[in-house]
């Protein structure tokens, strides 16, 4: 089986390659890009010395019609284009980018601040968030692979919005981030100098994964509204936490929390309940396709205290992208993603 | 003007020390610790080689007794104990530690799981959160210097509270600090390897800095009961982050806001209004004194997002601990602390 | 095949425990620790959770005694006292630690305070650096397996001192390394606030790997005699990076120096010379076995600039151990190691 | 008395800017930018809220030709013609480009491969490396200000060539510097992501300051020929750490190089020896003007280590500067640069 990786020089299209080049079911990976073209892969990341031997070809659509599988990695407001052409024909496609994500007429112009992708190609594109959609994906030619953020947060909602656990409207969401989220691209924001030994927040009230959460959260519950979502910029590479805080409708103990999370995701590989009064740190999933939870009830306060942590590189873009390409094929949904965190 | 440092050879401590040697109105520093007696401090910290010529002196209360200043910087539950002895002498007395924070009967024991200061030693202890108690600490002899934590989430939610602008049971407090604040000794949760590139979520629902903080809301609000409040752990030496999630009584935009607190901290030396739209990051306030906030009103929430940092170990500790001083002897609040952050 | 890992909660332990996991030939790993015996590993390494269902037992020689690989992941000084008891019977012993690396009486003693292993054990002890000793590797039933140092160095060096191309009396190695080197165990010089933003350099002229890399020179060149190596603290957690500086023996080219690291590493997998011009960062072989080699002529000054970096904890650790245990299995040398780099 | 910045926006400016701004006998510091002219300047450097509230002016010579000093913070290439242009005015100038320090025609051409300045504007040119240039400096109108590897190098090794005591064909220099050294303009190289986690080498035989180790080495010693001289890139924002390494001439112990040492700098105040057995970090002279070093001979080689750390921004640019105009005024050398390291 032959796939196509597009942004291919991009942080999610160079894990994409790390992942697909070990899957036993691929035969090669086809690299693109639309700056980089003609360059050797390994000259530009040269921690490919030996393993990798392809050249970066330019964007050439008809031959990624061809190919079993296509990984869009590139920027938001360029994916839909391609996306586009793309549909119908023997590839399946996998977009990484937020295009594809929001169904709502407007809100991606509001939130994107540009032209939404036509609604028969978002009406084709189901959300791929693995764990939640498995039926679905199974089905799909066309897969809108969720953010970062919002996997991280849902799969740590799922279980409280799905069995009415909490009052939607007191959500507060504070997500936090490794740098290379950012991508590959140099800019003052992501300079080490300006970077290091700081805690930034950013995009405030303004983040556009704040309506593909608010989305699903509305697929689950009626009573679901906007929410309160922020982001903050760790000095470190990789991981995402997402601490989130509600009102519990019903007073619950942590013990029951955790028997409802951990038999919800009984089925689910990926999804590692921690034990009661154990709580995730970013580098436990560091290299993996793992998303970690811990719930603790406050009876003081009435409240649940829920933290999320994946690696934002994985679970969090190409990790989940494999997955579902897994899914899409049949296969066992851990095919090729057997990794170990690298720890310490 | 002679002080007396105690417990001089921990993070808070040197701190002190750095700020108290070039204090205008401090002649010498006599540097006391119950583990490190005898030896040299320049050997304990060599980046003061030649710049101090102390040795660490065991604990000495009748020597310190006759000091004009004594700062305790020991571990919460030894404080009390010198504290005690230090009352009603010549020496004023400024205590970084928890022990003399808490009035409310059994707060100490829930929170600190030890034995609470007699209640006299309580009731002559000023809370000294500068901007807010700056009549009270000028006629003090013994100060209990706030935490880290509640300095930073105080003063960014004062003109809140104080103007009665939020629902008190909205209140959500996600706090983010560096390293430091864990103190000098070695430990496997401050290990280089376990703490780089790893963000990790402490004490949920348990850190001993919730009731301090309550107990300050409760004073400016009758609605105030118990908050939510979480801290993590950030791959950074110095610098918190409170980041405040509260529900607005009326709406009120993110311009109006903006002035209030501009004009409540108008004659604050060391609190930083940024302008509108703007967000400190923590390594802007690097080795001051100040503390800088942001606030930003979400109109589709009816929400508000205050944001503010400090570095822990200067207004977080041993800066405000000698701005109290400064108080107390009537001088400019500012002497003595007039750095500019280091940047980069 | 069932291994055993002794020392199992170490940093070379865990990495051990990665790298076997994941081995196709590897039915179990059992695990042993004289500190934390009887306790869960998933506990003790919470990045385990779900993947290791393993206790640690404690230090069982007999049941050692029968397993296939037994890996010595314990301090110098312990070593040598379990390997004794290990030799002449069923297991293969691969020994980590620095005790069956000096064969020159005195020499141990000398650079590690004490008492060397018995000369019987040390002569059956054969030394890992497995692309240089690969024919005795096979043979072998004990090894001495390299320290991180002397791995990245000795590769770095053996093209040269083989082909007589430098003068031995010239050599200066400059060696830097993350923090992870220096174990788990938490102490003030790898505490995060003395560490983070600091590069140090420590046992100067006193380093234990400094005779190791000194008796295979020796081994090499009959010239070789007495060298300068000085060791550095890197804020970060993984990585080795040697600088080797030497004068040439005949004037020669960057091209013709590469050309010879290129013939003399054809058959090594894992062993990547890099492009003329292009110089290897640690990142680039991050979670990997590779050794990844730059040289450089400097005809100003008829010097050469080698440069050679590993993972401390895979090539220099564990990931040469288990490459040894291929060798000596006759099996692919790469079974178990096809790792990608992670990146970034 | 005012004073200039001109490329005030990098972070030697900024450097500049947070000396000068608490130095006692600086009125006022106008600052000059070509490339952000009319900004706010505390809107570039949000740290400086409150503290600046200049705006930085486009570059005007002839205001610049008006004022007691001018510093010249601008890149390589560019600071030769506002050097020219400045000469023989009222102004003092304080070049910390690399522009007039190399006095040999064509040593500029080829290690900055561009036009050396002219002739008379080197001739007057003061090489500011003030510990060992202090009496030229007092009379001078133009200073170049040493680059930040020359200084922590030379430091170094003064002691050792003014008194002869090694062989300086021997000379192995290896340096290694925080990222801040490479400016504020976002770079692949600079880049969070790409650094962290990461130690390179750059610019192998090739660094544009070899020529000016190489040209006060030979104003110190008839041997001195070309050096060897790498640099790496640490991961930490701050800090220079150089290693170095030569054959004695004679037999000599560490406790005689110490005392050497030790009267050498005996009456420079910003040069600290530190104890027999002691190494300097490079976080214990973070933010201040100290150079610390320390040297240890080792009889098995007879060869010494020296090894010596700086503040890349401070001795190693803008504190220097600062010095350097203190001796120009006839001040005391520490005027303004009374600063204890930041520590942790």
């Amino acid at each position: 089986m032959d796939v196509g990786i597009v942004g291919s020089t991009g942080y999610g299209g160079v894990e994409l390659y790390r992942l697909l080049s070990n899957h036993p079911n691929v035969d090669g990976c086809i690299l693109y890009s639309s700056s980089l073209e003609g360059s050797s892969y390994a000259e530009q990341y040269p921690h490919l010395s030996g393993l990798s031997h392809e050249s970066v070809k330019p964007i050439m659509i008809e031959e990624m019609q061809q190919l079993d599988f296509v990984f869009l990695a590139v920027p938001s407001g360029v994916s839909k284009e391609l996306a586009q052409k793309l549909m119908g024909k023997k590839a399946k496609v996998i977009d990484l980018s937020g295009d594809l994500r929001l169904k709502v007429p407007g809100e991606y112009e509001e939130w994107y601040k540009g032209e939404s992708a036509p609604q028969d190609v978002l009406g084709k594109a189901v959300y791929g968030l693995t764990e939640i959609n498995r039926h679905a994906i199974r089905e799909a030619e066309l897969i809108a692979n969720p953010g970062c953020f919002p996997t991280a947060t849902l799969l740590g909602l799922a279980p409280l919005y799905q069995q009415d656990l909490i009052d939607p409207h007191s959500l507060i969401i504070d997500a936090k981030t490794g740098l290379s989220g950012a991508g590959r691209k140099a800019s003052q924001s992501s300079h080490f100098a300006e970077t290091q030994e700081n805690l930034r927040i950013y995009k405030v009230h303004q983040h556009q994964h704040t309506p593909e959460i608010e989305q699903q959260l509305k697929e689950w519950s009626s009573e679901a509204g906007p929410i309160t979502f922020t982001t903050h910029l760790i000095p470190m590479t990789r991981g995402i936490m997402v601490t989130m805080y509600a009102d519990l409708k019903d007073s619950c103990t942590t013990e029951q929390l955790h028997t409802r999370y951990q038999s919800f995701y009984e089925k689910h590989p990926f999804v590692r309940i921690r034990p009661v009064g154990q709580f995730p740190g970013t580098k436990e999933v560091f290299g993996t396709n793992f998303c970690d939870l811990s719930i603790k009830a406050d009876p003081r306060t009435n409240r649940v205290t829920i933290v999320s942590v994946i690696d934002n590189l994985v679970k969090g873009a190409a990790g989940q992208a494999v997955q579902n390409m897994n899914v899409m094929l049949g296969l066992d949904e851990t095919t090729g993603l057997h990794h170990y965190p690298i720890y310490p």
